[in-house]
């Protein structure tokens, strides 16, 4: 890359200023209210500059490019912005010190002033930066919350007055003045919250706890909760953002408070916790299975790649070549040559099979790894749906028959939507990407794209690729063929899905109350509370209470259901409610001493919240089709979502207004890349409220279910188009 | 690090002359026939000076050292000839065309020549380089097979020339007459040979396919022995290298041949093919669940981790720091930053533990991750043995108390000598790390260590560690006591098994016809190959004897066995034979026509070779039988050589001379550092055989099972030592 970077930057540089003419020019024309036929070829033209410019570096042009490129410092800056914004962000989701939140903003300030000094013009995010910059979260009902802790924790302070004078034997007097101090303050916290101070058995706070809970920033709900066990204030116990309000915020909170993700500290990469790794987890296990039913092995190929093998089919390292990981040191040595961190493993894998690939009785080649890739993006990063590390599973297989490698494909797209509807509840559009969006240096890249109701944006879910035999050319994978003796190239695929899964399945099942798992993905599919101890309770009713669900969790745990009890006795049934919810447990039993008594359990449904009595007797078989029932609820709750949010367009105007009402569009497309361009800057450019996205509309995938057919009187969704349309494309704001 | 580099580089500047210094003075000493009391107190100050200077720099001092610093390109020189030296070797090893191997050799000679005028010395390889460069396998027996593939060739030809004219129609005097060249050349094969030329439905060379694999090295068996098939000429099906003659070549043919490995182009770096892979699998399944019932959790942690957090626990760092890869650039971009790829995630996990640990009640933690670590290391790589990138998973606990902690070392201790004894069927010695030999920042390191009776050298297992307070002090992390409402910091454990395990497997059972794969771990443990099939047989027989080979296959399966029918018709059985008999499957079953009619089947086992007729009723059970009964003939095999190569000794001398006998000595050891230092270095210099590994013993572990008590009258091992003998300390040559 460095070789060629003079040349290729020269070149740039020219489709920079060409483009930058040519957007003049199209500007003075529209300025000037030209003929339409005239502005549309003029915009032709500006379209083919900018398509030739990705196919030449790489890159997608943008506005603003130009500063990057001839002032470079621009571009560094650019991202440390990005990075600084990261940070304070994260920092208000966190409800971080504002001492710490004002200097992080500081030196946000102060990178944007410089970046106007080197460029000569405000920073701007890029278009495609999803939710804008939110304030904090409303202040409304802080102070409340503020005087509840210091009175929480005077009256724990004072309780442990009170408590170690008693024990070491103080004046009698002594401590009756202290009682009456604490009675007093206890007095106060039922007239603020309308509710009594919690028991002891419920309840553990203390000062020292409470200053470290207050010092430690992004706590997790476990911690924060122990400084005001029992108040079940949801406010706080929960999300503080509301996933209609503030989506970004909404799904920060609902990642670190249900424990999925750790926050790290080096940009774009999240640290999994077991609750989001368990799910991945599933996936494997379902995944892994069927594809070894297929012929498939795993195995494992290195982390680093050489640059001649990286480099060695162009079309695909020129999307990759920007995002890839350079190694050039060892300690305080440097490498001879840098080395690549995989972005993903064709140029690792197929020199491999080359080598083994001599004979047609050598192929099929099918093999799999479940591994680690690294992509530095520069866009704004989110935990599971953009990082710049991410676990999937890779496959790359070879074939001698074209038809052969292409069933494959299908096959696999299957599996992967099966991994959506069947383990994550979420309804997909199986379809095939246009040429501009399909995988670099492939033949034809399939899809399945699910939609996020919350923005209004689409998510490509996983995709199976066919590379024809342009990778098998480039590497040499060559058999002999049996009958002619003809040497040929292999047909091959590759295909792959990601952690994002996860990501997706929060978008979309997620609720103001925290997670909502779906009962195949769910750590714990149920959780069984406890519930009426008290403190007068007798010892033994308590132990036969707790003995009652251990038992019931036994007979569950039998029947295949991944269950938990939660026996823990410094924490109250409501702060478990609370908890499990946040974490999105799907079914929550209940067992008090009247329910013993009653022969009964309740069961809560986390995906609706209805509370259920269920017969102890046939509990067992009552919870594992209430599973099955939640998952086809949260399956048909999304497929709604998704239905209802999906609208056909055959008018440019219509289409743009789609846009804006968070809708995905059918449309005819011709399928040409300067036309899809188009679409997607044009529809960039539509009026929408402040603050709400304005990407433009990418093309999502053309359905293999093509619900209307093209008549002969469709046009091009594009109005400038005149090519003729080819099929109903999928078109949708995007993650 | 380069913030301290330049202070750092000058201490050790500073500390190698004066190691330079000292060693000159005890050489003049020596020279001198000083008094041994005088040559000893010097020698006590070397050893101080080099641990000294093991404990600023990180680095094991070195002889020859001194140049790599003051010089710096001839560090980086050395180890580019240590690459090229590589590069030459595998190509030597795979049979690279002369032409490349010579041009390679020069590269080298040209480095060390570079080399010698930089640094003013010869270039030496490192004492602790394994085998040294051996001239290709002996040429014996070439020529003749040279004549027979050119026969074979010939053959071919001349076959698809008379299969021309005939499906041509050609005129029957033509086809006559080459149908005559034909058996005249076959009739010259059986003269060559002492066999006839294969039959058309057991082989298929030809021409084409013959000049691919002539091109291309490094080819696998099945390639190889399409150009051959049916000569079952085992030196060329199987390996060239005999085990006990030549153990680095041997090794490299049985990881190439029986497809564990691919050599890759980024050295150190290798493809763990599915069969390798499969045993990971293995190990993976029996680890996994074993410590989820242990509580342990499973999570993924990044790849990268920053300077700061890296560089945070000293002592740790100077362990690792040499070998830590650094990303400095992403795309053409450098980051504002290096960021590292982790050698291991202490640094990477434990600030994420100081964010959980807030109470008691947040304790234990426990989780785990199977992930891939990057030593950068610049010993010679060896696949498995010694890589720069390796798989393996790595546990990381945090407890509040220490005996909790304690305890888990020495379960999950168990849990790894169980992969090696129950699993890979080779005996391990579990013991204690000395001071010298533990985990960089931890408290103390038991291992599990295993014993090559080829290299007559012992291999680190895997280790589990306890890391006391050390880390928790660095990092914050920290409980407070619910007694005292003190702030405690949390006791550490870490503990790894690598994919080392596998080529510790190789070494111990792999023998001169292949790999020897113990069943448990066996991606088969059973292959059935059909007998007995001739050109003449009626179709109707053969059906019927693959059908019965398909029926025994189902039956094994349902037990539970790892089975596969190898069906191939393009293959004779003796190809088969030795295909598997190379890749190492437990047991193979035969069934011929004789078979079916005597309700037998044949059963050969691979770890003896012996042959067993089994009734077919009982074949299931029977061979489950034999399954366990090679398992434990291998360990019992294994355990044998262990105990006749441990040695107890009480007498420098006799250490030495017990070390040239490839033992492995447990000896009286005070356990400090200086006197391991002295052991290692001194022992060293004894005279060994030209060739023979020349390096010192190193302590290995002291056994928690300790058979003999120290007395007394019991000194330290070390001539020169005057402190008292902790307990017998395993020492030997270790990779
Ligand atoms: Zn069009
Ligand atoms: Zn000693």
């Amino acid at each position: 890359m460095q070789d060629k970077s003079p040349s290729s930057l020269n070149i740039r540089d020219k489709l920079i200023s060409k483009i930058s003419a040519q957007g003049d020019k199209v500007r003075q024309l529209k300025s000037a209210k030209a003929a339409k036929v005239v502005i549309d070829s003029e915009v032709k033209v500006l379209l083919a500059l900018k398509s030739e410019f990705k196919s030449v570096t790489g890159e997608e042009w943008q506005p603003g490019l130009q500063l990057a490129v001839s002032i470079a410092p621009g571009e560094q800056l650019s991202s440390k912005i990005v990075e600084q914004g990261d940070i304070v962000r994260k920092l208000k989701s966190e409800k971080g010190a504002k001492e710490i939140i004002d200097a992080e903003v500081k030196t946000l300030l102060a990178l944007k002033a410089e970046y106007k000094t080197v460029t000569g013009v405000e920073w701007k995010p890029m278009s495609n930066k999803p939710e804008p910059v939110t304030p904090m979260a409303d202040q409304d009902g802080k102070s409340e919350e503020n005087e509840v802790d210091v009175l929480t924790s005077k009256i724990t302070k004072q309780g442990n007055v009170v408590r170690k004078l008693k024990s070491s034997g103080g004046d009698k007097n002594l401590v009756d003045a202290e009682v009456k101090k604490l009675l007093e303050l206890k007095t106060q916290y039922k007239k603020l919250t309308g509710t009594d101070f919690p028991t002891e058995s419920s309840r553990t706070p203390n000062k020292k706890e409470k200053t470290a809970v207050a010092k430690k920033q992004a706590e997790t709900p476990a911690h924060k909760d122990e400084s005001q066990t029992g108040l079940k204030k949801q406010t706080r116990l929960g999300l503080e953002a509301r996933k209609e309000e503030n989506l970004a915020d909404w799904y920060s909170q609902v990642l670190t408070k249900a424990e999925l993700i750790e926050y790290y500290d080096v940009s774009g990469c999240y640290i999994l916790r077991p609750w989001s790794y368990a799910i991945w987890e599933a996936i494997k296990n379902f995944m892994d299975p069927e594809i070894k039913k297929l012929g498939v092995q795993n195995c494992y190929f290195p982390l680093f790649v050489s640059r001649a093998m990286l480099e060695k089919e162009k079309t695909h390292i020129a999307d990759f070549s920007p995002e890839v990981a350079w190694v050039t040191k060892s300690g305080d040595t440097d490498l001879s040559e840098p080395i690549a961190v995989r972005p993903t493993s064709e140029t690792v894998m197929y020199p491999a099979y080359a080598k083994w690939v001599q004979s047609y009785r050598d192929l099929p080649i099918k093999l799999n790894q479940w591994n680690n890739v690294v992509r530095w993006e520069f866009k704004h990063p989110q935990p599971f749906l953009r990082t710049r590390e991410f676990l999937w599973q890779e496959g790359h297989t070879a074939h001698a028959a074209f038809k052969e490698a292409e069933e494959e494909v299908y096959v696999i797209l299957d599996l992967y939507a099966r991994i959506y509807t069947d383990l994550l509840a979420i309804p997909v559009i199986k379809g095939r990407k246009t040429e501009k969006e399909k995988f670099a240096g492939g033949d034809f890249t399939t899809t399945v794209e699910a939609y996020v109701g919350a923005s209004g944006r689409a998510i490509q879910g996983a995709t199976s690729h066919h590379l024809g035999q342009n990778f098998s050319r480039m590497f040499e994978i060559m058999y002999e063929d049996p009958e002619t003796q003809e040497k040929k190239y292999v047909y091959q695929n590759s295909w792959g899905i990601t952690t994002r899964t996860i990501g997706v399945m929060i978008m979309i099942h997620a609720d103001n109350q925290g997670l909502v798992l779906p009962p195949r993905v769910a750590c714990f599919q149920v959780v069984i509370v406890p519930c009426g101890i008290t403190a007068s309770m007798k010892d033994i009713d308590r132990k036969a209470l707790i003995g009652s669900c251990e038992e019931l969790e036994a007979t569950l745990k039998a029947a295949g259901i991944r269950v938990k009890g939660d026996y823990r006795d410094n924490y109250s049934p409501g702060w478990k409610f609370n908890h499990w919810e946040l974490k999105g447990v799907p079914v929550r039993i209940e067992v008090g001493p009247k329910d013993i008594k009653e022969k009964q359990v309740v069961a809560v449904r986390r995906d609706t919240g209805e509370k259920l009595t269920l017969q102890r007797e046939t509990a067992e078989s009552d919870i594992l089709q209430l599973l099955e029932t939640i998952h086809h609820n949260m399956l048909d709750k999304a497929t709604k979502e998704l239905e209802s949010h999906t609208v056909e367009c055959r008018d440019w105007s219509d289409f743009c207004a789609q846009l804006e009402k968070r809708n995905i569009i059918l449309a005819p497309f011709c399928g040409s890349i300067p036309c899809e361009d188009y679409i997607k800057q044009e529809s960039a450019r539509e009026e929408s409220e402040p603050g709400a996205p304005s990407m433009g509309a990418k093309s999502l995938c053309t359905p293999f279910v093509q619900t209307t057919a093209i008549q002969s009187t469709d046009k091009c969704i594009n109005p400038t188009c005149s090519n003729k349309p080819q099929s109903y494309t999928l078109f949708g704001r995007s993650y």
